[in-house]
């Protein structure tokens, strides 16, 4: 049986083929989990879906929470999946761009207070992390993504390679190499991540790096 | 063609079968890559294996900046397969520690400054990231993981959780949950990684969560 938002489960065709699919809309998590949780407690083997990594801002989480809560931990057995975040799909289509240290950033104060974020954006840029936004914009929240900016200016030059990409490693991916000054020109909606490079990242005439420090 | 380090030909038994392979040691990187590059000019499809995700303290960016240097990125096509890292995979293992903002930073001061690296885990503690720990310890070097945990005491209580995990996903991996105050008390090495969790993660009975922030 699977459990899952509705994109998501478009996305498994072919996969899934004779099974039970039980999808729903968005923020609808903790509905759909307390459904995974109820089935797997009547016998079923249930899978939950997620896109990426289910682990990375995905449905782990809450899973094991509400799993908890119930008391139901015993009675289970979960195994979580990794997968390929964002993050690593997006830096692999941009070249190497994450091949040193590095921060995961979500700009949705939604969960988060914006307090909590800013100060994470901050510490991130002062201290020359190569970092990743998720959730950079959505139809409500335009200004953070501007924020953010902002606060790397502080930091780091004009020039510093920015990469953008969107629908990572999926039909229809786009890939855009530029920089801190500029990005912001550039279409930028919830089905895309945000690479801001450290002191040391470069873009070649196709790629985007942070060298590991290897001397070639 | 394969080339790529012993030890990691060796986890792909079974699926090279049949291909010429080129095995060295480690910190042979650059030379491995120069042959892979020279394998490829001369007209050969070359697979470069790292473990992991290449794009990831792996060989994605040593082998895009050879490319680079050599004036042979016009002549290849390369493309960048990304895979599991080990933060992914060490997470899942552990239940759903990365649910929330993190940051990846590597131990290993052999090629960086250990005053940046430093700074990087002073600003992790600071901004509450849940913070991955790679190279956490080698033969030569075991006093960068308890300086690591002195920084992290300054800010978190020693009740911090914090996950171990060692050969994540591969066999013989081997899981701990234990805290900031006792974690120096378990082997780590070079197979290992350290998670230690924000002020927000917990561990219960079986899992390390960090809550991404729904209301369960």
């Amino acid at each position: 049986m699977i459990v899952g938002y509705q994109t998501y489960i478009e996305l498994l065709d072919g996969l899934i083929d004779g099974k039970e699919v039980i999808s729903s809309g968005m923020t609808r998590e903790v509905e759909r989990c307390s459904l995974a949780i109820e089935k797997a407690l009547a016998g079923n083997y249930v899978a939950v879906v997620s896109s990426g990594d289910p682990g990375i801002y995905g449905m782990a989480g809450i899973t094991l929470e509400l799993l908890e809560k119930q008391g139901a931990g015993d009675r289970l057995e979960v195994e979580i999946v990794p997968g390929i975040t964002s993050a690593n799909a997006a830096a692999s289509s941009l070249g190497a761009a994450l091949m040193h240290d590095f921060t995961v950033i979500s700009l949705s104060d939604l969960l988060t207070p914006w307090e909590v974020i800013e100060k994470r954006l901050e510490a991130a840029a002062r201290a020359d992390f190569v970092t990743v936004l998720y959730n950079p914009v959505s139809r409500k929240r335009t200004e953070q993504i501007k924020r953010a900016r902002e606060i790397f200016l502080r930091y780091r030059p004009r020039s510093t390679p920015v990469g953008i990409v969107r629908n990572a490693k999926r039909s229809g991916e786009e890939v855009t190499r530029t920089d801190l000054e500029g990005f912001l020109d550039n279409h930028i909606d919830m089905f895309t991540v945000v690479l801001i490079g450290s002191s040391q990242t470069y873009h070649t005439e196709k790629f985007m790096i942070t060298p590991r420090g290897y001397n070639v």
